[in-house]
């Protein structure tokens, strides 16, 4: 069953390495078809490079295995929740790629400091409040689904504009139209966390001397000036 | 028509994922002939490993598509604008590289560090001031133009000896006499904007304590003291 | 004899450069036989390119060597203090690993500041006091071994909980089950050490300016809005 | 003449794309024949994947071409002046590599924090002063050899015990008792200057608090405790 959005979400898993946003098995992408209520998820804990199509998982809305030999990526009814709530959805990833959880780890939301961010997401990309005690020890994968949920309503965030979110202390969840979509947005908040990262520092770093004139004329004239002597005489 | 042109711009294009300028299609190269008044550029949001060189599109210098199957770059008309005012232009890239779209969201210039900067530019790499609401509301491509030539114009900063700008928020432009010679530039700016972002921090960074010296001759001593027993035996 | 040790041991070794952990001869992986009480490990100072299994060599628990025609890793006497004192340890790994050494010359543990460091590390990632001269000038790999068991007797950590530590202004130290295992935890050390430490950073950095909202929208806008006009027609 | 020199000097430039020390044309290596009184090095700005060993220049000690079709890389007066006053000199390399070029650009020695720098270099890795507008502008290739000799006579460093050095706003200068070794010299440079540099900074970083160890509890149990549920059942 479900063949078509098997190979699909197959395919977008095997993007996570490939796109260097997982190590390992730190990652698993899933995909829904809304229509039969059903969703294909990886397998938890299996390596990419063993991966099949047919290894995919098919789960219920709650969860339940429909079809397939493995337990489902243990991070399914966060995915879940996500679907459920956000209406749109019809791929979800989740990494620890580097950057993104780099912001998650300092508990900051990502702000928009340029127009690559602007591009993809509409201002700032949220992080979750952690996780209360009571929420991490009991059904803590739903639970985390929950507040990202209570994330975008509290914060007013229109998902379909910002299809991003960074779980505090954890790491990043993406989405998209479909898996393809949810890698795409997952690679392009890696890059937008890396420059914001390094904007901001130097943004608030103090300038230094120049290097001397002297030496950048002598540097630039010779190799561009009328008595260049940098390189082979051109013919 | 201009087929080496074409050939060239597809070439020089195919260059910036290849440097690790640009993921997806964040990126454009153009050429022009000068003789003819023509521009070549990359069509709009058609991926790299798709392109062929008869994709790109043919336009005259008010942006009219003269030749082509697609859409020009949404970001045409700053290249026309930099061709129009920047005489000894032969070729354009935008892109957002990382190192230099991290200082454009800074919206600090770049200021001249090191005698790497200075072997292709001529003093800072200047940033735009921010477009006005109104500039950007209304005509946003060409106002970006007219801010990289202001800036150059009010800052008496000759284009042929600085091939590049920094769109302040946005990210940089480089030029040069044929559009290898702009992506050159584009590379070159890359590493220019890595290493003076670490060369300030580290400036103004506090030097810690040395490893003891004890440590240090242990270990230099054994490696290459007249009792050295790190390795195999000498023969 | 350990004919199947010693192909472990090897292909673990190999792992080091292939994981980008090590250039050069930097670095050293070794195994136990529990039961015979010998430890395979890779020779001294030989390039990984041009090892095979053979070359391992074979120590008993006192380091000398059973078998092998080359010098033992000038590290052995660390492995095996290792070995002694942490009695689930099947395999050791040395490294200086970028991120993992340069927590170890800032001569700070890497404080569990995410769930990718909690899914691997129960707690900080010590760094061991500074050797004291004494102890530098005489068994310095012997002593480096008894301050690795010393930090984590006093800081009553259970190395099977935490399989990591930073030798202080040196590098580090990881072991697991198994040579393969080792390595394992060799590769998450050093991606938990670089997210840790630009999480810190832009922890207490200060947020600058956001993009000006309008130059947002109009990025936002001309890819997602109604009148987007970035990229080709839809059909 | 001097083939096997040639051979080896040409295989030793080739090594510094190989290794990520140089783009384009950004560095050079030479070699030394001490009894004929003769340096064979690369020549300027010719690309690495267009040299053959013949394209090697040969030069007496004043710097005169005894052998090449082309002209020697303007940096030549510089290794020259290494060669005459470091006689266990046998290679000299120069490139703008990313590390040791911040610190060159940031006008600091790079400080010995860890056992890598112990290794190969006994003590700071100097600085240059910065050259006066009169050297500059006068044989500015033979000044930058002088003031590299003058810092190791001034601050009575060993050659052969730090063979590298970082001229002020410039890059680095490696050397060794042949070509090859000069570049691994190089190579280890840059791993030491990218190390000391994250050394520095996060040492003079402050804490900032551990993830809640509650959900570090969960993490770390739902992989590894009694009841772990990560990944497929246990065979």
């Amino acid at each position: 069953m479900l063949k078509k959005l098997k190979q699909n979400v197959y395919e977008a898993n095997l993007l996570l390495p490939e796109r260097n946003l997982v190590i390992y098995t730190w990652g698993n992408v899933s995909g829904i078809d809304r229509k039969k209520g059903l969703v294909v998820i990886k397998p938890s804990g299996v390596d990419y490079e063993e991966l099949s199509p047919d290894d995919m998982v098919v789960v219920d809305m709650e969860g339940n295995v429909v079809e397939g030999d493995y337990n489902p990526s243990s991070d399914l009814l966060t995915h879940l929740e996500i679907y459920k709530h956000f209406p749109n959805v019809g791929g979800v990833v989740h990494t620890h790629s580097r950057w993104a959880t780099i912001w998650a780890q300092a508990r900051r939301a990502i702000p928009p400091y340029g127009t690559t961010h602007a591009d993809y997401m509409y201002g700032s990309i949220p992080c979750t409040r952690p996780l209360t005690q009571e929420e991490t020890e009991s059904a803590y994968e739903l639970n985390t689904g929950k507040v990202i949920v209570e994330t975008f309503e509290q914060g007013e965030i229109n998902p379909d504009y910002v299809p991003a979110v960074l779980v505090s202390c954890h790491g990043p969840f993406t989405w998209g139209k479909d898996a393809f979509d949810a890698v795409h947005n997952a690679v392009v908040l890696e890059e937008v966390a890396m420059m914001a990262w390094h904007a901001e520092v130097i943004h608030n770093s103090q300038k230094m001397d120049d290097i001397p004139s002297y030496i950048s004329d002598k540097h630039f004239m010779r190799k561009h000036g009328p008595n260049a002597y940098y390189g082979q005489k051109k013919k």
